[in-house]
């Protein structure tokens, strides 16, 4: 982890603090994605309602929209276990779970939470950030989302008109 | 039914021909639900995917959607054992599954296919149809359709502004 | 129905009482079937946890287990909406949901409750009786049954060895 | 691990090999467990079937069957991503999954296969072993396991008399 430029993080600008990165050359960040909705999923690799749902639903929303309008990024947001669910087990966890979009690690540098966690007072994983073309956060959820409900506010903020600028 | 009635039917306006109706006063037509999203949702009541898939689907459609802009109909399409479906039992059906949407029966004038069901060239059952705010037919579905699907196109037509009049 | 037969039943001798049944030629009495374990699935077709899961879990019993060792037989044992309940009804669903095991119709001279479910005083539908080798009843639920628990209650009356005779 | 211990492994007295237990104070061996029917599943954390299906099940069986005649062995059969699988990991996803049975993690002497996993020739996780209560070897299957095939199947054996001595 670069420390410097973690530590410089702005959540209006960027969205998340992140160390490392999978499936991504570029560190996306929520300014480099403006213009599409962005579906923020944080889990933990050992959280069952994750592995069962949350990551599932999260690769399912990835396959279904087009990338050009919507982007999914996955954030490991470690509060517990953390000598279990280092960077070289998320990866492996990753492979096996067959995840194909960005999934970054949260900064660890707060306690008891990571950075981001703490930043939008996630109350554990899976939770799921809903931001819109502009970057605003619209959704902020705890636990399994309904996916007949996810598809319809998705396509909501797909629809959106961009703000006048 | 009222053979009279029912055989004046015009699909452009009236979107369906029914010659009976459950969970509703008045007969709805796609003219009277102008200006809302219409799910048609058609089903046989011995139809094993319906009962497992379809209707709960329907239902769950017509419980998270706000009903001053979408509308579920359900309509029985009956091509075969006629015998064993008829009104009676649908009452019956209906009741047992706790289906609460307006329910027509398809009419069985013609042959071997009741008649909306052949003027829409359904292939079977269940069959999904969405009318947009106008009355345009914009989706047709045979078989099971995923949730996030369904609720992203549901969406998609509730955001479309109504055409200039 | 043949009156006179159904209302000589010898539940002890016979198991259920039946005015009608659906794939078997001849019909199945608890002393016909002697020497078998013998799973009674009783359930009225309009009962959607029966279609959801009791009568999937019967032809599960009934394809899995040998029929030398375990009969499965189906029992309509209607005590609401008897209109649209009728023998006619019940032949169209049990070619539609495939079910190939003997189905009985419950002999319905009895108030409120059908001859059979009122002999052993059944809450509902879906319910299940387990007979052993000796037609003694040894085990009878309500609701929904759990497969592990199934399928090792039966195992275990079919290594139960005949009673000396 | 005690390399000597393991090293001196007997399967057809001790049925498997192991390094490292949890969930229990005693090492538990095929000896060990004479008279009862044991199941071993053996598994990865990181492998999805096994968290979705085949530890629940695991835990189901260990739930379900009277401990005094069934006894439910896990075991961590690592092929793969050893850096990411490593016990402190197991520890928590152990934790996490809440299993309760005891867990063994299969020795890494041998290669590409740890050494019980070889000795059975396992096609890969999960695989699941049952045992008669004399500690033969009766059942080997790779995959997801029916629940109602294997309740018969530890009925089965459990009902079996022990050998004569």
């Amino acid at each position: 982890m670069a420390d410097g430029a973690a530590s410089q993080v702005d959540f209006a600008r960027d969205g998340w603090a992140a160390s490392q990165w999978f499936n991504s050359e570029e560190p996306p960040t929520l300014a480099s994605l403006k213009g599409k909705v962005v579906v923020l999923h944080t889990f933990q690799m050992l959280c069952p309602g994750c592995v069962a749902n949350g990551l599932p639903q999260a690769q399912k929303v990835h396959r279904l929209f087009p990338r050009t309008h919507v982007e999914v990024v996955g954030l490991h947001t470690v509060f517990e276990h953390h000598d279990a669910m280092g960077p070289v087990s998320l990866k492996a966890f990753i492979h096996e779970n067959r995840l194909t979009f960005p999934i970054g690690v949260d900064v660890e540098d707060s306690f008891p939470l990571p950075r981001t966690m703490a930043h939008y007072k996630m109350r554990g994983t899976p939770s799921l950030l809903l931001f819109d073309r502009e970057g605003s956060l619209r959704k902020h959820a705890f636990g399994q989302v309904d996916d007949m409900v996810l598809g319809a506010d998705i396509m909501a903020l797909m629809q959106e008109g961009p703000s006048p600028s």
